[in-house]
């Protein structure tokens, strides 16, 4: 199958260094905002973005690796009309509503698209899934960290002044411990979520509002903001490390039931990029057996990731 | 919906006790072959084995609670031509032989059934599938234990002259510190089976070769077989604790990529009862939407197995 990339940042770059490991898959096109950059990567052409509805019967499937606050929401419904898409649109409450935006564009153009990949949301919605049904008495919780969000960081990237920026999500080893002995937790006090941020001067007040007031990213987390210079925040930035965890417990009598789900990743964009890549290759499936619309990960059987013998893995 | 169950042993009575967690499935009727016993037990009606066929207009999904050593073989074939099941078949090795059959016989009588469920085969299936779409590139291990495995124990049960048994999986530290590393590890070397066996006197030796020659149980795994009384044995499997692990690493030059999800269980029996129950939702839904056939838990889309939006878990 032939797929293309639209957004040519780090998550971008990581699909065209990953595609070798599927080797069903190949990438062609990638195509990219940017001007004066180069014309090939890794024998993929490099197109200019305005052009790539030209390219809508050359490819089988296109992901999208652009960021969640303003580019997927802006563009991705055009494209899912056009093309068997793929994002990792990842908002986590605004899911709901692109859903249903995606779904409209994809049955319009008779294509599929399988929205919010990647591993949270994705691959911990999925578990958090098989959790709930396989465990509807036991609470459960997800911990982020310690790592950079993209997301996060991307989102206080878009905001006007701001120069540059990361965030660190950490975990709270407290809830963590709670959660374990199948108590109760509370997503926004598991984490504190640490901006640094290279602001324009003067604009550092407003900023920190916006920050602090951001629905789905900070609002209602322990945040803490440190205005810095834009070389700091490039050097914060080289650390590609992140994690995460899925636990659900319950206390019994005769003693605990629980489940753990632990992620560590030497680097977030190069784990996305598989977990997308895989995606590309359900939604290609699915859409030759008829599927159209918009689907996550939780309407994918799991089997039409991989290209083996289920067998192997049963 | 209303389902039955087929066997009326420690798994069957813990789907009895753990239905009420399900409050779209209704338990209607428990088969059994023993005789003498009670009528009813929480609200199901108990009737012998041999006249399930005549209730095939009255239960939408039909979970088989059997041993996998014989009675699965025997048994469920038939009964996936007359009703929608779920088993917990577990002969890993045997599963493709066993998923042709059960495939022909749901078909032949436009049934759905869903085998090789529980947690593993099952859940832990699924999550080596997610692995290896998401992780190609990474070595992946599971580990049993340590608790009792109840087909490894029935499995020594079925052996002639034997009277009880109850074997312990017991996971070796090294291999799960290897696997954790990202490097290669050997199913069989990864774990020490320790069958405690109450046989009438003079079969021991008999029994002792037939238990390390059971393909797919036994064969390959380092096993220690200490013969007992019947009263040791039985106080011993007054413990249903149980746990396992699946664990995909890989190591880059930056760092360790690792995933890991652990069990820990109170009790195997109601943890398997859960996913059964969970199995059974997804098998009427999708043989309501047309589905045929014999398929296993990589075959069914996450969200089938849960009542409750997705939107909850995304």
């Amino acid at each position: 199958m032939k797929i293309a990339v639209a957004g040519w940042g780090r998550l971008g770059k990581a699909i065209a260094d990953t595609v070798s490991l599927y080797p069903d898959i190949e990438l062609e096109y990638i195509f990219s905002r940017r001007e004066g950059i180069e014309k090939t990567y890794r024998g993929a052409k490099i197109l200019p973005f305005m052009n790539i509805e030209d390219y809508r019967e050359k490819v089988d499937c296109l992901i999208i690796s652009q960021g969640s606050a303003v580019d997927l929401p802006k563009n991705a419904p055009r494209l899912a009309s056009v093309f068997n898409t793929v994002d990792g649109y990842d908002m986590h409450s605004a899911i709901p509503g692109y859903h249903t935006q995606m779904d409209e564009a994809a049955r319009f153009g008779n294509k599929l698209s399988l929205i919010a990949s990647g591993w949270d949301p994705g691959f911990f919605s999925v578990i958090r899934v098989y959790l709930s049904a396989f465990m509807p008495d036991a609470e459960s919780a997800t911990f982020w960290g310690e790592g950079i969000s993209q997301g996060h960081s991307e989102a206080i990237r878009r905001i006007n002044g701001v120069i540059d920026a990361v965030q660190y999500t950490i975990p709270d080893e407290d809830e963590r411990e709670r959660a374990l002995r199948g108590e109760k937790t509370s997503p926004k006090l598991s984490h504190k979520r640490i901006c640094y941020v290279a602001a324009e001067q003067g604009n550092e007040p407003r900023i920190e509002a916006e920050i602090r007031n951001m629905d789905g990213y900070f609002k209602g987390y322990r945040t803490e903001i440190y205005f810095t210079d834009p070389e700091d925040v490039r050097s914060r930035t080289a650390s590609l490390f992140h994690g995460g965890e899925v636990i659900a417990a319950r206390a019994h009598e005769d003693g605990i039931t629980e489940v753990d789900l632990s992620l560590r990743l030497a680097s977030n964009p190069h784990f996305t990029a598989r977990i997308l890549l895989a995606s590309a290759r359900a939604v290609y499936r699915m859409h030759t057996e008829g599927r159209t619309g918009a689907v996550t990960l939780a309407d994918i059987p799991p089997k039409m990731l991989i290209s083996e013998s289920i067998y192997k893995y049963i």
